[in-house]
């Protein structure tokens, strides 16, 4: 593995694997009352948050502090940045505080790439823009693979909101490279620019997707979150929910109509196919509560999910960087 | 004792009793200089706060890290929640990361009973709404029980803003259990709608009560905050608190003359009486600078209790839940 | 060393030189995987923080982590004293929680002064008003002995945005007593009132003082921060970086050009002398980037050395306070 984790396409698929099998053993840390591993004690890890994200930011503290390192959560939003700091002034300053890893979530496509050319200690990606959020494509696969097996051959549908979503693309590029197959499904005006390059196909018609009439039968549907906050007028960043999604779709009601995991979609899928959302859902409105708390729901999966692939990718990055024996070391840490 | 902490209703006098028991051990770990006992390592709380307290807030995360646990802040306001999502959502994704207990502070009575509907994990209400806020019941009567000594048969006044005050109904619930006589003391528009059903005698006449005119002698008074963030037109949970407290008293000054522990009222009360007041004061309103300084003044001594509350608390959901044997566990925990 | 650290003229010269030689210990564990002392295991540290600093607020959180102890970050911006709660009875409240420690942060001058005179646990300045900021003069003494060797006899220029800098108060007070001499340089503007009673030269021509015209050959220079959300109209503490620094200075570009560390004002230091600012940086407003970023800049030397002088400030007061060999014991705690 690399220093860093800034992109699902840095992970090739014995990399990937080898992640999602410590998280496996992360995982079964759950099932314990004492939900504790000595492995990264005496590491600091840094929560350097641009945007407000809760839920991530404590998935990744949680992670840290089971594998026992000091976990400082900094949001950068209303502190040095307010009083006009630039990003590298910023990370800079972070890492010359001693940190081991920065965790960073960041408005700007590419942000987390940028600070790891200015910084020595490792860096997360948690998001950086409309650009990737490779955790949670990891995530998005234990679950997968969880409930599928394998992954190899299968097919995975991404529904709704591709323009905004940095999940779809981090999904893209680690399933693909796991050897799945994906379509992306979504109404022309979210479907992102470039999408023609992405190793995968395309569709504006859920209905005939879901059917297994435009790339095949399908394995398991991700639908994506409408991310209103993000299509209001002015900047990416902005953040008042209230805004309406100008110019994306005429009305919301008009977008769950043609776009939305009705009951009546959901009956489309194979019974075998599992159903997942990252999260926080528009419920009626991207997907329907009948989906979301249905038996083929792993949306709670996915939460749990976090935590454990976390705790592997930060294990990787922190302690078993110079070591071949990174799988190894894992069990030992696992099992102390 | 139950799975979780929603009222003070849910303890009878022999749990409260045992909790309060406990908490006399907890305390005496702030007379040491190492303020740590193992009991919850490995056991992770999440403080789930829909609402600021810093105060309570504060008091869980010390109470938990001194028991060793990972203790997670989350705050609800600007996260997930400005994304729309439900509070059940907000709620199940927690739960989810793997947590042990979820501490909930939220301006919706009630909030905290529906979250246990949904989730596994274990349940502390830290005040929701205009309900309820069982630990700091809890925390009061240690605070009376150190300085009075058992409570059966004293009479405690409480007096104030008692429409919008979870702290009034959790004491009333509590103290009745424990043996106490309680009398409300408030201007009509500030006395509960409910309030004849509830085990407690009322009045409008504070000097006649405290000169045990009304209930007899009383052996404590406890003064309640003017809530004047929650006084103002709009929402119950606006936080300006600039808002005048409009229409529920004339002006601050006829309030302070009314219902205000001013000197004179505080020499209406036996010797004995403490005063006390959950903080935050407003000084010259409710409470005069003597009475809240004086040697009668529990304030301080509520603080501290409140850790060692807490403390009791997680330790019996969290480690003692299934055990007969809580008293002794606590015991070794605290000597170990 | 006194029970708390309000002010750099608190320190003697063996004070401070005990103070800057442990550090020198507790930054040797930067050096190490495991950044971990067992000495505060136990004790409470509160970061209580009435204005935003994320930078000092982490510092001072990563130092107290790495000596085991528990930190409790209080924002106190809208928590309680939003609902109108004075200085004084949230100071009493934190320090009734049982903490052993206490780190203000203030826009007012003498609050953390305030504050020991009603609270027993130990108390830190972390920055009150415009008045003073000690850890921050002492980890600017550490960097620039680390660079300089022992500070008696070096002239240090402190220049720039005199009248709202506590660091400035702070080194003048910390370096005389450590037998440097300082020249401050700033706009009349900018030179704050009471400045003929410091013990210092000062100047508003830095060519000259950097070219040795002034006050003799330079050791080094300090660059202040142009505090903008301190110069608008209306209060001391607002916190707008839009708006103007009415009235102290006629332009930005008009302050650059006057008082910036420009590249060519670089060539006039002697080579030894190295370049300071305590962050974040105005790039291309008091600091050229050449400046800020050249293998004179001691920047993120600085960042590195906070983390190590709250370490050991945290350690004296806490650890120490009551022993004579403190220094002995450091070493211990280094060592073990």
């Amino acid at each position: 593995m690399n220093r860093h984790l800034l992109s699902a396409g840095d992970l090739d698929a014995a990399g990937a694997t080898q992640i999602l099998d410590s998280a496996e053993q992360m995982d079964a840390i759950q099932n314990r009352q004492v939900k504790k591993l000595p492995a990264l004690r005496g590491r600091t890890v840094v929560n350097l948050f641009f945007e407000d994200s809760t839920r991530t930011r404590s998935s990744f503290e949680i992670a840290g502090k089971w594998l026992s390192a000091d976990v400082i959560n900094v949001s950068a939003k209303g502190s040095s940045v307010s009083k006009g700091e630039s990003l590298r002034d910023t990370a800079l300053t972070v890492a010359a505080m001693g940190v081991d890893a920065v965790v960073v979530r960041h408005p700007s496509s590419g942000a987390a790439r940028r600070i790891t050319e200015w910084v020595d200690c490792h860096v997360i990606n948690a998001g950086d823009g409309t650009h990737e959020h490779p955790t949670q494509a990891l995530l998005d696969a234990f679950s997968l693979r969880r409930r599928l097996g394998e992954l190899a051959g299968r097919h995975i549908v991404i529904v709704g909101d591709l323009t905004h979503s940095r999940v779809a693309r981090s999904n893209v590029l680690l399933l693909t490279r796991l050897g799945a197959q994906v379509t992306l499904v979504a109404p022309p005006t979210l479907m992102p620019a470039g999408v023609h390059s992405w190793n995968c196909t395309t569709s504006w018609d859920l209905d005939a997707t879901l059917a297994g009439k435009v790339a095949g039968d399908v394995d398991a549907v991700m639908m994506l979150r409408v991310q209103r906050e993000r299509m209001g007028r002015g900047s990416a960043g902005g953040d008042d929910p209230s805004r309406a999604a100008v110019g994306y779709f005429p009305t919301e009601r008009e977008y769950a109509i043609g776009y939305g995991l009705s009951p009546a979609r959901l009956d489309l899928l194979p019974e075998h196919a599992p159903v997942l959302h990252p999260g926080p859902m528009n419920r009626g409105l991207e997907i329907s509560s009948m989906a979301a708390d249905s038996d083929r729901s792993l949306v709670l999966d996915q939460v749990r999910a976090g935590v454990a692939v976390r705790m592997a990718v930060l294990y990787h990055l922190l302690a078993g960087a110079d070591e071949a024996s990174d799988g190894l070391r894992a069990t030992e840490a696992v099992s102390s």
